[in-house]
């Protein structure tokens, strides 16, 4: 028979075992750091109609998006876990309590151009906090609590959280009369760090033909830096001019003040007066989180604060607070850049017991004990000689393996060993419990990124 | 502006809150069953190419897929998870460790007709064993072993796992000439449960033309049953008159032998003669599972033994041994038939703190210190009078709430109340942390099965 070539698509990632497991370990951080915040599982559908999931409708998002026919249904793969979200809270408003605090971490599709780290299948960890009516400042300000601790039990260490406030922007264009430009000043001025001030001056004054005077005044501004305690400082200067603006600084004031209540040192905060975020879709504190060591990858957590999640879907006004982690990319880079954690045990199995007997009843009974004690076991069952049993454990890369001969099975022991140092010892049963549960314990101690201090 | 209604596509199913939390309980013990037999995750793409997909071609299964093309390429949703097993087997050959224990939990899509209780989008739970050219007879004793200990776990104790196997039936029907037809004959077989043998008999002496005496042994034969002891015995007369049979009778015995070093009671377990499974792809044991208060909703975990996972993408001999959970559906009749366990703690957070005063500090302070100790805790931070905060508890459902107002604060105390039995007590912070952890204990404790024992 003609064989076809087994192939994977472009642009989806598909890991081998041992980074499977590298990812899972992640994930299963990162859910239980939303846990710990009293948010909420969700799991959507990866399909909506067509109609419902683009509502909105417009933007580059809508080119990219899979959409097709089935029968006489106009589907398509969710693109993000946004407007999901916004669907499922609108048609579930009376069943649900607000605020209403919600994670979801689940793939969402764009068929982007294909390029080396950028995917057409990838994850994100979504967490949304949606109010009804009001939703109160002290939402704001614990998300960078949440970014703190998520990435903190992941082992990033060089990371820093930045955030700044749409209406200090808002405010501050309209004290110079630019209001209406305001958009597209802010999409220029995203852009600092990767254009530099000139460049984003020489846009101001040409394109979009703002005054010589304004464009000063603007990179003054989006260059305030230093402290929190300086920065917000030199915003109280601006203070008395447009309420917007006071209301902004108000609400970042809050943010920086629960810092440390929250457990968010300094050391990985700064308010950043160049943030804004594209979207015209916030209206209060944005984030942005950056790795210190590759401001080049951009942003690995990003978001903000919104006025109203479900205004295609009804006259509610539900404002919120979300963040997202792009966690395939986020993956990729890590394992591209050499953070991820080595040292973590990412074989299938805990022991790989090797029977040394024709009969397999003893060995089945071990694993079956192990296995009552949390111990990830597998028998070795294929008839081999020992040489290619001891390869196949190195293979997998098991920390221990169990030999099984009549020997042990006479005195009731079991032979364990070692497979880091090599070292063997002939132990009871409930012995070689204890030694791999320890080092369980270990490992579970380990994170599966390994940073360096600064 | 216009609303648009929002709504889930019919045959997609998308929990409550405290649904999915019930459900990703029960995903995690799987996830966890799956894991201690040394079972590796996979996480494959959702999208294949429809080529790969469908090198197997033809049946129901084409006509059910979610096929569209992107740009140039002729794209398919997965309909299960063995086919991209298959090919990431093919794919990975040289750089995986055989036998290749591996267990994927993910969704698949098949387009079927719309009706309550089947899904179009729906998980599978699925775990395999793949060797290299050859896979010893122990592989196929340990799969019930998992069932077992899987379901178990979820707190099912009223099911029954059934075995059989494809020689034992080849064989038997190659004693009586009869191996063109088997195919017809087992898939006619299959239905004695629901048709009744009288049917059964018609259609073979009618539709296939089976002889009056041989359709009378092949129902004797499929009748057999008792204690295993007694069908193992009763096979036994059949033994010496066809290779294939006796080597059916062979591997149906190791399985039977090993069980109870698997752990496996001999009252979850038996031999069926009547099982086939519909499939033509099977070739060893196979299995079913039944609820035995729930025939009528079939198999809840079925699968079994094959000789070549991927013969279409490789001229390696793959054979296997495989079980699938169609999780979905599962989750849909447990809740409609009144088996979740309403006791499990479905609340987002395991406390929610009510700030009594304006600074909401100290109220900070205590749920970071609370999330340090692995607890799930929510700040509610809206301003509402108190009693519209007790109903906002009251609807989340979580167990404990703590109220901090100046007195609390100033005596260095927390008011921990809880929200089952109403009592309220004046604790200090360590003393609430350690009555919330013993509640954490005794919840981790259910099942979030709830069966009655028989």
């Amino acid at each position: 028979m003609a064989k076809l070539q087994p192939r994977t698509l472009s642009g989806f990632m598909e890991l081998l075992p041992s980074q499977q497991i590298q990812f899972d370990r992640m994930l299963a951080i990162i859910r239980q750091s939303f846990s710990l915040y009293g948010f909420t599982p969700l799991d959507t559908p990866l399909i909506e109609a067509s109609e419902v999931l683009l509502a909105k409708g417009g933007g580059e998002t809508e080119k990219q998006i899979y959409r097709f026919t089935k029968g006489d249904s106009d589907l398509s793969l969710r693109f993000d876990l946004t407007v999901p979200l916004a669907k499922y809270v609108a048609m579930n408003y009376s069943k649900l309590a607000f605020p209403f605090r919600r994670f979801q971490i689940g793939k969402v599709y764009r068929g982007e151009r294909a390029q080396r780290g950028r995917f057409r299948e990838f994850y994100q960890a979504d967490i949304d906090v949606i109010g009804d009516g009001k939703l109160d400042i002290s939402n704001e300000a614990e998300i960078p609590s949440i970014i703190y601790r998520t990435f903190t039990a992941l082992g990033l260490k060089r990371f820093r959280i930045c955030v700044n406030n749409r209406k200090i922007l808002n405010g501050f264009y309209a004290m110079l009369g630019l209001t209406e430009q305001s958009g597209d000043i802010m999409r220029t001025v995203d852009k600092l760090d990767k254009i530099g001030a000139e460049t984003v001056a020489a846009i101001l004054t040409g394109d979009l033909g703002i005054s010589q005077k304004n464009t000063t005044e603007i990179l003054r501004f989006i260059s305030i830096s230093g402290s929190n305690t300086q920065v917000l400082a030199a915003l109280e200067e601006y203070q008395g001019r447009n309420e917007t603006f006071d209301q902004g600084l108000d609400e970042l004031g809050t943010v920086v003040k629960h810092l440390a209540a929250f457990g968010v040192p300094e050391s990985h905060f700064a308010v950043d007066l160049a943030i804004a975020r594209g979207l015209d879709y916030y209206t209060g504190t944005v984030y942005e989180t950056a790795m210190l060591d590759h401001p080049e990858i951009g942003s690995i957590c990003s978001g903000g604060r919104y006025d109203n999640l479900a205004e295609y879907y009804t006259e509610k006004q539900l404002p919120g607070v979300g963040i997202s982690i792009g966690l395939t990319r986020l993956f990729f880079v890590l394992e591209d850049q050499g953070y991820l954690n080595e040292e973590l045990n990412t074989a299938p199995a805990d022991v790989l017991i090797l029977p040394m007997t024709d009969d397999l009843g003893p060995a089945i009974e071990l694993a079956t004990s192990l296995r009552q004690s949390e111990i990830r076991a597998q028998v070795y069952s294929e008839q081999k000689k020992f040489k290619q049993k001891m390869s196949y454990a190195d293979k997998l890369g098991v920390p221990y393996t169990i030999l099984l001969g009549e020997d042990e099975i006479s005195q009731g022991k079991v032979s364990l060993k070692d497979m880091v140092s090599g070292g063997q010892k002939l132990l009871s049963k409930d012995e070689a419990i204890a030694e791999i549960v320890k080092m369980q314990g270990a490992d579970d101690a380990l994170t599966p990124i390994l940073d360096r201090e600064e």
